[in-house]
């Protein structure tokens, strides 16, 4: 993938000359070393090889036992591998008849409109929480414990500790570990993302081969090489010298909306502390164009614009069109014609003086998948570093919670 | 159904007790006498019964021939049907075997994939744009038109003029009509969205009566009457005053997610102009507690979050559960936890300060569908007048239609 700046750069209204941004260079190493002294594990995860070898293990010993998989999740737990799905397999994929088809419970008003699309003794029950006390997921697993059999169940939960490990030990029910020292939102290529995708048949290889390129660059000291620390800082600069306090993310693919959603939580969760925080927005082109761009062009200049491009796409051919008032249409592809719009739409929203960069990928394949993961997670280390917060913590969910347990009791 | 601003005026934090926004109540006659003048039709649509009629008509005499049914639109002619299949059929539609499925097909690059789902003889293209020069929409219809006969085909057009009326008068497809003074993100309570929904049973008398109740609430003199006008006042003061220009729609509802995607257009392109503007943010309770909340919660007080509550939803009951750590959650029906989970996230966001108001509906239903979307189309009215812009016109569009254009010719 590439990062380009070149729309953002050339603009010149917000200060954020090349040189301005290199000016941050000097940060690298001492934001490295902050990060490195928090002990986090995501950065780890492409080289540990153990998380993948159990996942398409038991994959394998299961593969064609089941008709449906449903995983039973929320936020992190759900979030990755939705994305995973609908980038690899694309978005219609439950609707194939290839199967397994993957449904993620992520809500807890969807339980009985679910399970009556479901063969039950054919369906395969993916349990993902860490703690084993996410009150959602639990109930879900109560409920169906009480339809099917044990044989029916993945737990996939702390290596050692919580509610769920000492269920699935005393059931004897198969577990995979999230580790320690990964959190929920970081944990797509744990388990939590690699088992479900590889009972989808995604190739895990080149998506760890990505993230573990990418997790390369993070290192990097030196800033044209070191592409999630540019994305951070032009975040970061643009929020604190400029007031522009949002990231709209936008790719132009339908496979990679639910990315988007992903990376929602990713920045949200991450850095919205202490009153402070950078407020994520989702948009899928060229659908949004006809439903937000609006505002983006004649809006107040309060977003910074992230689109994603992808060169390589396939589609069918639009048929000659004989109206003279459509007739430009003629002979291209459909994708053809969304990557024209993009390009169409971020030079009118350049005109229209709104900061704006591209992350551009070759093609929607597992390669670049776990490269745009890594980077995501890697500007969000930087991105906590520059804000002075701890980006690896959610103390600000814990009222809810507890204010939802006292309601109910 | 009621909007209540209890959370929000009891907060205080704001200014916005109740006696502040009475103070507005004498711009209600003012705003509507200038509304009027601008002579917008999607007031008049629920006391029209043409289009109901001649939608239901229509749709009964295609019932049965048809297995699928596909919205060519993209938009305001894409986003409102969606809307109403998710919320009266539930977002799992497609998957039941009740039939029709319904596909909206408002991209571009995903027209390949659900093709193969189709039985192309036994699908209905609904193809829908005013204009008729739309140019995924008339992209899409050059494409299936060279694959189906024309009697796979209804128009939803301008009444007299545009390329769609030309191509169905000179076929004889059946054609219905999108009133020259209703825009797109109005059109949903026009054949734009009757339509669709009468080939799904959907009862539209009641959506109707809804829709004109809430249109009546519209007119009232007295502020406690005129829900819309409230929930302007609120979001206006709101930025104004306070500078808190986000409006964050959560409803704690599956079915009410993409209504929230429909309502995120009519702000977004109504408000979004001339430098000033809302942005329109969607989150679905209760997933969204465990991707968004931390950013709530401590983040900056920059948005407005506005709750849907549905009192009465049906669901499963969670079993016994034995473990001491989750058995506050046993015998409770899983809408009994998100119900509660509601309470607990909106006594936390009003105990972070942050400005709060919740939308009350007893049950999801056609007739509470119907004055939803009327309250927002109307608040959106009241909320032109406060930004003394058009509310109804979209001119941020055109640049990028135009380069687009160049780009491909």
């Amino acid at each position: 993938m590439k990062l380009r700046l070149d729309a953002l750069i050339e603009l010149g209204f917000y200060g954020l000359s090349w040189p301005r941004l290199k000016q941050e260079e000097e940060k690298i190493s001492v934001f490295l070393e902050r990060f490195h002294e928090k002990e986090q594990g995501f950065l780890q995860l492409p080289k540990v090889k153990s998380a993948l070898l159990s996942s398409l293990k038991l994959a394998e010993k299961l593969r064609g036992r089941f008709e449906d998989i449903v995983v039973l999740g929320i936020g992190g737990s759900a979030l990755g591998v939705t994305c995973l799905r609908d980038a690899l397999k694309g978005p219609f994929w439950n609707f194939k008849k290839e199967g397994p088809r993957l449904f993620v419970l992520d809500n807890l008003d969807t339980v009985g409109e679910v399970e009556e699309l479901l063969n039950l003794d054919k369906t395969l029950f993916v349990v993902i929480t860490k703690s084993g006390t996410t009150p959602e997921t639990m109930a879900q697993y109560h409920y169906f414990k009480e339809k099917v059999s044990k044989e029916n169940f993945i737990f996939i939960t702390d290596p050692k500790e919580g509610e769920l490990r000492k269920i699935g030990a005393s059931y004897d029910i198969p577990m995979l570990d999230i580790p320690q020292n990964v959190g929920g939102r970081f944990s797509v290529l744990t388990a939590v993302g690699l088992f479900p995708a590889a009972l989808l048949g995604i190739d895990l290889e080149s998506l760890m081969k990505g993230a573990e390129d990418m997790a390369h660059s993070f290192q990097a000291k030196d800033m044209e090489l070191n592409l999630p620390f540019q994305f951070a800082t032009v975040q970061y600069l643009l929020d604190w010298e400029r007031g522009i306090p949002m990231t709209v993310m936008m790719p132009y693919s339908s496979r990679l909306h639910t990315l988007a959603d992903w990376y929602r939580q990713l920045l949200a969760e991450s850095i919205g502390k202490e009153g402070r925080g950078l407020t994520p927005i989702t948009a899928l082109g060229v659908t949004d164009q006809h439903s937000q761009l609006q505002l983006y062009n004649e809006g107040p200049t309060d977003k910074l614009f992230c689109f994603i491009e992808v060169l390589k796409q396939s589609s069918p051919m639009i048929p000659t069109i004989e109206n003279p008032k459509l007739n430009y249409l003629s002979g291209h592809r459909f994708d053809e014609l969304m990557a024209t719009e993009l390009k169409g739409t971020r030079q009118a929203i350049s005109e229209y003086k709104k900061p704006n960069l591209t992350l551009e990928i070759p093609e929607v394949n597992a390669y670049e998948l776990g490269q745009l993961f890594l980077f995501f997670e890697c500007s969000i280390a930087f991105l906590g570093e520059y804000y002075r917060i701890n980006a690896f913590d959610q103390p600000g969910v814990e009222l809810s919670k507890k204010l939802t347990r006292q309601l109910l009791s």
